[in-house]
């Protein structure tokens, strides 16, 4: 897995922040979440392919969240894509879809769905599964948690032990298929360890702190959460549907996940590590997110 | 008058190009010429408030010079904006305003006036005077040219020698009043010089080569026009309506202009400056934009 800041502004960007996008390269996929104003640009600098992109998760409608989108779709369309494109976003994502096909002469040649979707699991096929839950904003928001199924270990020996025939029949045990060996039935609980944990990250979008966030967060690797304000700023954060780095690092102490990175600073300031240095003394294992950084896990 | 070049790539954006953006800085306000895509960044790096931008000229409504507009007037909304802002654009404006004011959640306080125009003046007062003309794109396109009136010079010895005494007299006469001295009636054509030719600025927005062009940009001092293609790639010039290096030399040739300013580069040239050769060929004072590229006159 791949995880990387396409933009890491707030509302406004700035210098050295673009509008929100991050993009997760995983299961042979291309994900973004969220889409700012030139994301498209951004995934140059970054030199990922926006050919490349299998589906992309909105948050919520707020510009600075998806202004990137029409351009982004229409250049997708320049460079000859043949390629369906799934969007999936909350309430509302219909009628964003009417408005940017009708942004000027557009002409979008190749297949897009878009899912309108709630709370509850978004995709899920055998490889992971990717989920959502509304959040506490001003408008609807949605975090997401993509999380990997990952296969228990096979248990070589006791396979051989109970007759299995070094083979094809080792790859359909392990995949979930019962063999027939000497008239007997061998069902892969019989030759499977125990469950292992998938990689999991969470993607907050815009939030207040909330129980929501802690439950779908809960154990992940990597928790990217927006902590658009310092702490001295929580009257803001309130007023705003916001959270401040604070606010962000308590989530990811009850949500025991193993890595924060904060996100979505509000350009105001022009030292934004003190957001980073708030939130290491709630939860030691916090990082600030900056243009372009890459995560691998 | 200052020019800066805030995006200078064709449909798709680069590394070095982002989309096609020019702001003027003139008789005291703040012109934008197109607004693509991240168009509001670029000014942060141009160091240009948007809050001084008084008037936005959209040459088309393709997504490359349009996608920039509406994260723009959202952010000069954050920034608490209150003075009006006017925005000229060919026929599909009023279309494209209500596009952009229903992308999510979008509220605009402060007041916008879009102006859907046809050839000719678009903006006439005592300092300027801006005009539009309808060229040949696949697509209605306006090409716009400002010009300055500047004032005939002022023949000082011949008021004096008139009788009209040194003071606000003076003001009144140059600026076009008529006044009295002891009982006879002077006029300022009395103490003007010879009408002189203000500066003038012409862009071409997207256009295939055309009279239109020529006639729009007569006489300017500076001439910014299309130049997708190199020469070697006519054909697609003519397929995709736009204009080669030698289209854009022969109408400054044509049309008598300073300076020819080429931009709008197509991405697909890894060595553009290959263009500026092909223009300086047919008309030798042309340069080639770049992002940023400032311009005094």
């Amino acid at each position: 897995m791949e995880i990387r800041f396409l933009g890491t502004s707030s509302a406004v960007p700035s210098i050295k922040r673009n509008h929100p996008a991050i993009v997760l390269k995983s299961f042979g996929e291309v994900f973004l979440f969220d889409c700012g104003e030139s994301a498209q640009r951004q995934l140059i600098f970054a030199k990922i392919s926006p050919m490349k992109i299998t589906k992309i998760f909105i948050s919520h409608f707020h510009g600075d969240h998806i202004l990137g989108l029409p351009g982004l779709i229409q250049s997708m369309g320049f460079r000859g894509r043949v390629d369906k494109l799934d969007i999936y976003g909350p309430k509302g994502l219909n009628n964003f879809k009417n408005s940017i096909l009708n942004l000027g002469y557009c002409l979008i040649e190749f297949p897009i769905e878009f899912h309108e979707i709630d709370s509850g699991i978004v995709v899920e096929n055998e490889e992971y599964i990717i989920k959502c839950i509304k959040t506490k904003h001003n408008v609807i928001n949605l975090a997401y948690s993509i999380e990997e199924k990952k296969k228990p270990r096979f248990l070589r020996e006791k396979a051989i032990e109970l007759g299995v025939p070094v083979g094809p029949d080792f790859g359909k045990l392990h995949n979930g298929e019962e063999v027939e060996v000497n008239g007997k039935i061998i069902k892969p609980s019989d030759v499977l360890g125990k469950p292992r944990k998938g990689k999991k990250i969470t993607y907050s979008g815009d939030t207040r702190p909330c129980n929501e966030m802690v439950e779908i967060a809960k154990d992940s690797n990597i928790l990217i959460h927006e902590s658009t304000y310092i702490n001295e700023d929580n009257d803001k954060a309130e007023e705003n549907a916001h959270s401040t780095a604070r606010d962000a690092a308590k989530i990811a102490k009850k949500a025991k996940v193993e890595k924060l990175i904060l996100t979505h600073i509000s350009t105001r300031y022009k030292e934004d590590t003190v957001i980073l240095q708030q939130a290491k003394k709630v939860f030691k294992n916090s990082y600030l997110a900056n243009d372009l950084l890459k995560i691998e896990l």
